[in-house]
C-alpha cells in the first residue's frame, strides 16, 4: 500500500500520536490528598518562594512545547494550525521514543509576529523549553530571535537549526572520507530560506573555507540588493571573491554542494564542473536537486539526500531529540552555537568505524545516539555558560 | 507524617504528575514513514479539505487544556503561573485518572483579560475544550464569557460550575432525605464570589424556590449599590422578598445553608434559627463554616462540607471529569445550563440504595462514574443542539 494511504489509516487508528497520562496513582484519598487538595498547596507554595523549584516539582524540567502557526508545513505550504498537528504530534512523538523528552505541540492561530511571539512568551513558564516548527521565513528569524531575547528558556527553530546541526554532521564526515579539509573547502548552498541560512552560519561557526548562497536570483553577494533582509547578513559573510551569476557558475570548482531547493535543479555537467571528489548533498523532498545515481555517475564522490530509500538520510530526528535533551539536562538558558557545533561534532563522531562514503550519519534508530549528544550537548552549554546546573 | 510535608516529598519523587507519551511505536524507517514524513502529509492534507477531521486524525478529540493565570489558587491566592503549575498537573491527573480524558496544563503569565483571552483563542486549536482554573473573580466571569463566545469548544470555568454541579446534586439528595422539594426551598448562599454566584444560577435552573445570597456587606438585594458587576445581574435572580440585613437575618426561616466563604461564621444559633431538618453545606477549606459535629448538635439534618476527613465531601473532582468526558464525546461547542443541570442529576441518581443523610454523593473513587456523568451529560448535549456528532 502508498505509504500516504498507509498513514492515513494508521492515524485513524492512533486517533492521535500522543496521550498526556498522570504519574501519579489517585485511587484512594490518602492519594488524592498527596497530589492534589489539600497537600499540593506545599509544592506551590515553595514554587512561589523560589521559582526555580518549578524544575524540581513539575514536568518542566523535561517538557518542550512543539509551536507552529502552520505556515510552512513539510512541503505542503501554508495549510493553517489545525491541519499542521499531525505533524507536531508526530515531532512530539520522536521527542518521547528518540530521547524520553516529553513534548507538547501546540498550533498557533495567527499569521502576525507581535501576537505569536506574546503568545509563546505568555505560556513559556509551562515549559523548559520551546521548538519551533513549520513556520514561514522570514517570520521565523524574528519569532526566534525576539523569544531568545526575552525568554530564559532554549529557544531552537528546528528546520533552521536541526537540519544545520545534521548536515554539517554529515559534512564532517563526508569530508574525512574524501580526503578534504573543512577549511579549505567552498560549499554551495542553494535555496537561501530558513534552512539555507542556517546551514550557512552553522558552516561558517564550524570554520569552513568559504560559502557560496544561491537563491532564486542567483548567486548571493554582498553590495547586492535583496528583499529578504536576512539576505544581506548573509552575503556580508559568504562569497569571499564575491562571485556573480547562477547555480551553474557557482558549483564550478566548489567542493561541496547542499541543496534546500527544489528538484531536478542540478545537472549531471554541473556535477562535473565541480572539484576533485565532490560531496552533494541533495535534501529537497520528496524529489532531490539530483538523483543519487545522476549525481554518481557524473563523479560525486559522497551523496546524500533527504530520503530514507537512499544511503546517507540527512534527516532532522538525529539530532533534536539529543539536543533538547542536553539542554533541558542542565535546565540551559539557550542552545547556543557552541552546542550546536558540539551536537555536530557528537554526531559525527557517533558513525565511529563504520564510516565511508555510503554511510557518513550514524543510524536515526539507535536510540543510544540521543545520550551520546545530550552529554556533548550538556558539557557544552556548561562551558559555554549558559547551564543553571551542572550535573 | 503532616499531609504538606509529604505532599511535598511525593512531588520531589514524581518530577512532574503527569506526562506525555507516545501512542505509535517509532523504532523502524517505516513506522516513522507512517508517523512522520513523508506519510503524515496526508492526514494533513484531509483536514485542511474539512477541519472537523482534526478530531479524528489527532489527539483534539479527548483533549483538554487546563488554564490558569495563578491568581486565585487554592486558598493561596495570586501565587502566580509558575507556583500554581503543582493544581494544574494535579487536575490534568485527575482528568486522565477518573475519566480517561488527556488533560495538559497550561499557566498564563498575565492579568491581562483581554491578553488571557486573546492567548486562549491562539492556542484554542489544539483542544477540544479548555477548562480555566483558579482565575480570580470578576476576571473570571468577563474570561469565560468572552470565550464563550469566541470559541467552538467547550469553556468550562472549574471553580464556578464544577462546584456548583456537585454542589446541587449534593442539594438533591439532600432535600430528598429531609423531605424538602426543592421548588419551596429557601436557599442561604454566604460568599458571593466565582463559586457562589455560580452555585446561584445552577439552583435557579433546577426551580429552586428561593436563594438569599450574603456577602461581606450582607444580604445582596435588588436595588442596591454593588462593586462587583455580576450582583446586579445576582440582586435580581434571587431574594424575591426583599429581605434585607447579615447572614443572620437570612438563615432566619431558611431550609439550607451553602458556604463558600471563610471559617466558623455559622453559629449554633443561626442553624437552630432555620426551617425543620435544616441543610448545611459549610464548604469552606480547610476549615468549615460551622464544624460537622457542632451544625448536627444544633440540629442540623444534612451536613457537608469540602473535607474528606468527614461524611458528604463536596468536591470537585465528583464531576469535572465525567463531564468534560461527556461533552468531548459528542464534541459539544459548549458546555451549557442543561448539560450542568444533567450531570448534577446524574450524580444524585448514582448515589443509588445507599441515600442516607450521612450518604448523599457518590464515592468519589468510584471510577465507573464518570461514565455515567458522560452519558447524561453528552444526551443533554444532543438534545440542546450544541453536540456536533451523536455516538
Amino acid at each position: 500500500m502508498d505509504i500516504m494511504q498507509s498513514s492515513l489509516e494508521k492515524h485513524y487508528e492512533w486517533k492521535g500520536k500522543i496521550e498526556v497520562v498522570s504519574r501519579c496513582e489517585v485511587s484512594n484519598r490518602e492519594q488524592l490528598s498527596n497530589a492534589y487538595t489539600p497537600g499540593v498547596a506545599q509544592p506551590c507554595l515553595e514554587i512561589e518562594k523560589n521559582p526555580d523549584l518549578s524544575y524540581d516539582l513539575t514536568r518542566r524540567a523535561n517538557l518542550v512545547a512543539v509551536i507552529t502557526d502552520g505556515t510552512a508545513v513539510l512541503g505542503l505550504g501554508d495549510i493553517g494550525p489545525r491541519a499542521s498537528m499531525p505533524v507536531m504530534e508526530g515531532k512530539c512523538a520522536l521527542f518521547k521514543e528518540f530521547a524520553g523528552v516529553d513534548a507538547f505541540p501546540i498550533c498557533v492561530n495567527s499569521k502576525d509576529v507581535d501576537e505569536i511571539v506574546r503568545t509563546i512568551e505568555l505560556i513559556s513558564y509551562s515549559f523548559g523549553g520551546i521548538n519551533l516548527e513549520d513556520i514561514s521565513a522570514p517570520r521565523c528569524f524574528e519569532i526566534e530571535r525576539r523569544l531568545k531575547e526575552k525568554l530564559d528558556i532554549p529557544v531552537f527553530h528546528d528546520d533552521q537549526h536541526g537540519t544545520a546541526i545534521v548536515a554539517s554532521a554529515a559534512m564532517l564526515n563526508a569530508a574525512k572520507v574524501s580526503g578534504k579539509k573543512l577549511e579549505d573547502m567552498t560549499l554551495v548552498i542553494n535555496g537561501a530560506g530558513a534552512a539555507g541560512c542556517a546551514i550557512a552560519k552553522q558552516f561558517i561557526s564550524l570554520g569552513i573555507g568559504d560559502i557560496i548562497m544561491v537563491d532564486i536570483k542567483g548567486i548571493i553577494c554582498d553590495g547586492d540588493e535583496f528583499e529578504n533582509p536576512s539576505h544581506y547578513e548573509i552575503a556580508k559573510i559568504t562569497n569571499k571573491n564575491h562571485r556573480k551569476g547562477g547555480l551553474a557558475d557557482a558549483l564550478k570548482g566548489s567542493d561541496a554542494f547542499i541543496g534546500v531547493s527544489k528538484p531536478n535543479l542540478v545537472s549531471q555537467d554541473m556535477v562535473r564542473s565541480m572539484a576533485d571528489k565532490p560531496i552533494i548533498f541533495a535534501m529537497a523532498n520528496p524529489t532531490p536537486e539530483i538523483m543519487p545515481d545522476l549525481a554518481k555517475e557524473a563523479g560525486a564522490f559522497v551523496v546524500g539526500t533527504g530520503r530514507s530509500d537512499f544511503p546517507n538520510q540527512i534527516n532532522n530526528v538525529i539530532a533534536f531529540p539529543g539536543v533538547f535533551k542536553g539542554a533541558l539536562a542542565v535546565r540551559a538558558s539557550d542552545i547556543n552555537e557552541d552546542m550546536k557545533r558540539a551536537a555536530a561534532y557528537a554526531i559525527a563522531g557517533a558513525v565511529g568505524d563504520k564510516l565511508c562514503a555510503e554511510y557518513i550519519l550514524p543510524d536515526a534508530f539507535d536510540k543510544s545516539l540521543a545520550d551520546v549528544i545530550a552529554k556533548a550537548v550538556a558539557d557544552a552549554a556548561v562551558k559555554s555558560g549558559v547551564a543553571r546546573i551542572t550535573k
